[in-house]
Order: structure tokens, then sequence, then C-alpha cells
């Protein structure tokens, strides 16, 4: 199995195939962290992050913003007092591609 | 009227007084872009902003992060590729507190 953390995202056109029911079995095993959530009927992976502080929380969405621009793969980050929660989808294929694995697993590896 | 954007934040506690109806009504005016929002029963003020791409949204994301430092009180920041949405109201008294309006106003002034 690829270390999805070791991975880099792919260009990703409209068209291009949603992850797999095996696949996701396979590597939501490298991310136990992250839920599964089906919002406005598009499945997503979320998982929230907890700080003691507003200021370390932004630290941290902020990272996450660094780690979007170099993978070219855009999460939704909700920034609140003590807490980040950070959701990853694929608009252009209304679901979730293998980007959002990886972007998943490289967020872990962002916790100090 | 006094005007919303210059004022400063003050201290909540538990039982600070909700914005009136009034006050509410009165200090809308000064900030027509935001709405009244209700989410698990509590009066919300909400507005996104639009942007021409992720880096652009978290900076202005990183703007409020420093207002709400500077006035010591916190939004909810969803920075997405292209738009934030900022979310403000007093956890402590469960409803709107004129420091609410007080940071839309200041919110507002950010926008460049």
């Amino acid at each position: 199995m690829n270390k999805l953390s070791s991975l880099h995202c792919e260009a990703c056109r409209s068209g291009a195939p949603l992850v797999t029911q095996e696949e996701l079995q396979e590597f939501m095993l490298q991310i136990p962290e992250w839920c599964l959530e089906i919002r406005n009927n598009i499945l997503q992976l979320e998982r929230s992050f907890a700080f003691s502080n507003f200021v370390d929380a932004m630290a941290f969405s902020q990272k996450i913003a660094e780690l979007a621009e170099a993978e070219s793969h855009h999460p939704a980050i909700l920034t609140e007092w003590g807490k980040v929660t950070v959701t990853w989808w694929t608009h252009k294929i209304n679901g979730l591609h293998r980007n959002d694995l990886i972007c998943a697993a490289k967020t872990d590896l962002l916790v100090s």
C-alpha cells in the first residue's frame, strides 16, 4: 500500500474517477482520525483539530493553506477559538478523489 | 447614532445583555451587507467576501484574526477558494452582543 502522505496531488479534471469503495477502505486505515461526511450529496473528508487559543488555531489554518497551495488543491478551513475544522473534497468531480486522501494525510503531518 | 466601526469591544461576561431588537434595527443600517442567521437557536451575524484565489482569501482571514485578537473577541472564519465567510456571535450569552455589531463593522473596514 502506498503511503498516502508521501504522494502528491495530480491535476484533476472533470470526469476524473471518484475514489472507489475499495480504495477508500484501504486508505482510510492511514487516516483514522478523519470522518466521512455527506453534505449536499457530496462525500467529504473532515477532521477537527483542538488548540488552546485563537492564534494557534489560525497559525495551523495558515499551515494548511500553504499545503493547499503547494498541492494546488484547496480545502474548506473553519477557524474558531481553539478549533480548526478541515474539509477536503474535489469540486470538479463532486466527491472524493485520491488527492483528498493524500491531502488529509499531509494535513495530519502538520500537527506538531 | 454612534459609528459602530469607531467603537471597541467591552469585556463580556455571562449574563451581559443581548442586543435589543431596537438596537439591532438601528445598528444593522450601518452594516447592510451582513445577514442574520439562526443556528442551534443562536442568532448570529454573517457575511461572505469574494476573492479571486485561495491565497487572497487566506490573507483576509488572517486580517480578521488580527482584528479578533485586538478586540479580544473571536468569530468563526470559513476560508475556501475565493471566499471567506465570517460569523460573529457571543458564546457567553448565546446570541448577539453589541461587540458583534462592532466587529462586523470593523470587518467591513478590512476590505481593501
